[in-house]
């Protein structure tokens, strides 16, 4: 078959140009999608305002139809050009990218707009594309680095926490009682959450004197103990940071290896001269 | 007695278990009663929801009780396998696992639905045990000690907070007074600590002009200064984290300099074998 | 022409006292500016008070007027003392030193309070000179380092908060519903701004369970990412000034080692003169 | 006149215990007053609570003028054995000592409750002297010396602060208008202050489309730059501690000149052998 050559080569040109970001196609055919994913989105936003979706419903409508074809249309080049279309569309964009499209489609189907409604918010997780822009930052790199490095860490910190609110909140239930609105425990924890966050919406307030020392002591704790993971992420970032600028780009003339330090004079695996 | 070493040898087993996680036993049990403990806070919790007891009250209760014998019987093993039971029972831990299971046999004795369900909170202290996880992780003792080197700088800090919020609190009362909802000096001084942690519930709010301007005074303080509780543990866990890291104590037998990383075979200053 | 030198002469040393801060009069010149500029801004701050407009409306319609004249001088010697008055009068300052004293003149001409009183707003924007006493420290220059170093890594990191707020607003405007003040998605996404960030008004708080896990999720993820900017500014800071202190580019003449203290006279590696 | 040493050694013992902390006696001193002062601002803060002062007024009143005698008595004491008791009556803890007592005494010539219980709450100011404790923590220097060395930092910070609040302020008087309870300039600025910080009281909230966004904006801002002061006093906190421990005890043998670093192998200053 002398035509098999041939079609892996516009495989091989579509899977550079949606896949990749070197070429000056595949950096344009990024934006346009981003900025058409960003489209919809809004379309699917504002469309859920009473008043706008009077008034202009058939417009978006037609626009979220539009939407849908393009998506579609970029869904099945995705599946031909990649080597294994089964193995994209079970990736997570891959399913992602299939939700963005397929409730129109069953709309047209089994009709119900207001389940419908609901469904189409899908598309909207398709802004998780637009983080694809972070990689044309190298900063990115760094600090998914940093934040893999102290999640650990910080699961360590929200486990205190989480015991730290169901006894607080659980002793407040306690104080307050239902007649003060801390109706039950995990109402109570939840106002602990709330406090603790220092979010502190004001729909539940304790009342009584032992109950406002109590709230008083956690929003004090929680006003403290964000200096914990801020601490943490502020150190694995500088780390991260160091790793980068203290490799020191010299190599050992003798066996090569890297990461020396700055004010190094001889190579401290091998003892050569630097 | 011929069977004392055969006694001691249970005993030793069943503390490896308990008390231990080195063993693939150990762990087992370990995570099978953080499981149930987190359970049964889950069964306490929800059993509070009235809407809940009402439907399912009896399943609970039944599950209630179902942790109380597997609590029990825990208690007895973890007496029955330690050196000393009677210093077992008076540690904090001790304390917390009988309270945890007292409740649920009073009221056998003592009915009173009413005071029970706040006694049998007692529970969720167990939940504590559950930081026991924490031990698995290496990274929960550079975070320790951390907390621990810089509880004496957060103490100055607590201090000054609470002076600047009483002398503030009192101001308010006097500029707002009792029509705004500043009805007495602890009010306000609660009223100042919500304000300052930036929670903010709103249930009560500066009315006056001059309430207004000192109200903001304390916001941008608050706001400024929880940079304090953040700078302290921020150093101290960079400083926890390096000493981990730069450990190496080696000196150069040559030059006698320090300071080399801990992958480091020749002295990086004289060229010396470390 | 011999009248150009002098002409020359007065408008050197206009441009010296205006746009200069170093001599005597320079520096008497910028506080006195940043002085009626505070005052002018109070003034239309102040005005905007119903009951002092009533009771005080003259003197602060002169005040204003007052300020205008002050300001249309001080815009008119600008203008005469640069070199080329079309590329001020186009820049940013010049602009904004344009809007402050336009609205009162165009208010001569064309009646209408209601109107006016918006506009007269501008003025306010000339505040910013104010940082201009920023200049004075050499500190501004270090965190405007930082913070333009750091501008990069917050991008990533408000495009991932954005992302976050769009999805998780949405997702909370299928559970709680319109019923429940979650009336569209820019009112849910709103909302989710409001609790992510910790602000907290309370106009729209979750009411059914499920609301208040996610709720809740929300508030912790909020109050675990500030830790992010915060680490990104701290390390940028750092590094500005240690930049600043470790300057000394000075290499030993000896044995060419690097990263000597600024007040250094011999090298700390071999004790050579640097 | 021989009894003048005699005094002066009463003096000197009197000083040693009153403003020293050295000896047993100045210990327990301090720590006495201490207490009796914050027994004495707990006293005045539950007097102004209604039912607390309705039952226990007399016994309240009672241990006001007990520590108003204490007090009386600590202030004789402190002007008596002084060298010059003029300077620490002008000093502000001098001042703050006879405000403490000044009002009670007042309150027998001119009665007037209404106007005294306001002015025995500057008593509070009192409650200051509890930051002596913090003397006894070294700690508390390193942190004086961080925030000191960062306030001028923070002070450019806050500039940059006051100006946005200023702008952002106004724009939502302009955006929001009288009928959303942005009744005038000052106010809209107090609400852009309690957004800014996070407080959130939710008194005031922004009704229109477009005021929800500018807040969001706001709100973002507010959450993004608490980075800086974070960050500020982080960086110098670190350098604070860093200063104290990369000291290096070491002394150069040949110039005793101090301040090495922990790898220097010979003396920066004149280059002799550490």
């Amino acid at each position: 078959m002398p035509q098999l050559p041939a079609q892996r080569s516009w495989q091989k040109r579509l899977h550079e140009i949606i896949y990749e970001a070197d070429t000056p196609a595949g950096k344009y055919f990024d934006i346009g999608l981003i900025m058409t994913i960003v489209a919809s989105v809004i379309v699917v936003m504002i469309d859920s305002v009473a008043s706008i979706n009077a008034e202009y419903g058939l417009l978006l409508l037609s626009l979220e139809w539009l939407f849908t074809v393009i998506f579609t249309i970029e869904y099945i080049f995705r599946l031909l050009c990649v080597k294994s279309p089964w193995l994209y569309a079970r990736s997570f964009f891959g399913v992602v990218d299939l939700l963005a499209i397929l409730p129109s489609f069953i709309g047209l189907f089994f009709p119900g707009t207001q389940y419908l409604l609901s469904v189409r918010i899908l598309r909207l997780l398709r802004i998780f594309r637009v983080l694809k822009l972070a990689n044309y930052l190298t900063e990115a790199q760094t600090l998914r680095q940093a934040l893999r490095a102290s999640s650990r860490k910080i699961s360590v910190f929200l486990l205190a926490v989480f015991a730290m609110v169901v006894i607080l909140g659980s002793i407040m239930y306690l104080i307050e009682g239902p007649e003060h609105g801390f109706t039950n425990i995990p109402i109570s924890v939840y106002w602990a959450i709330v406090t603790l966050t220092t979010v502190g919406y004001g729909d539940i307030a304790p009342m009584t004197a032992l109950g406002k020392i109590i709230a008083s002591l956690i929003m004090i704790i929680g006003y403290g103990i964000i200096a914990v993971p801020t601490g943490i992420v502020t150190v694995e970032l500088s780390q991260a940071q160091k790793k980068r600028q203290k490799v020191s780009t010299q190599a050992c003339p003798n066996c090569s290896s890297e990461g020396h330090d700055t004010d190094a004079v001889y190579c401290k695996y091998c003892g050569h001269k630097l």
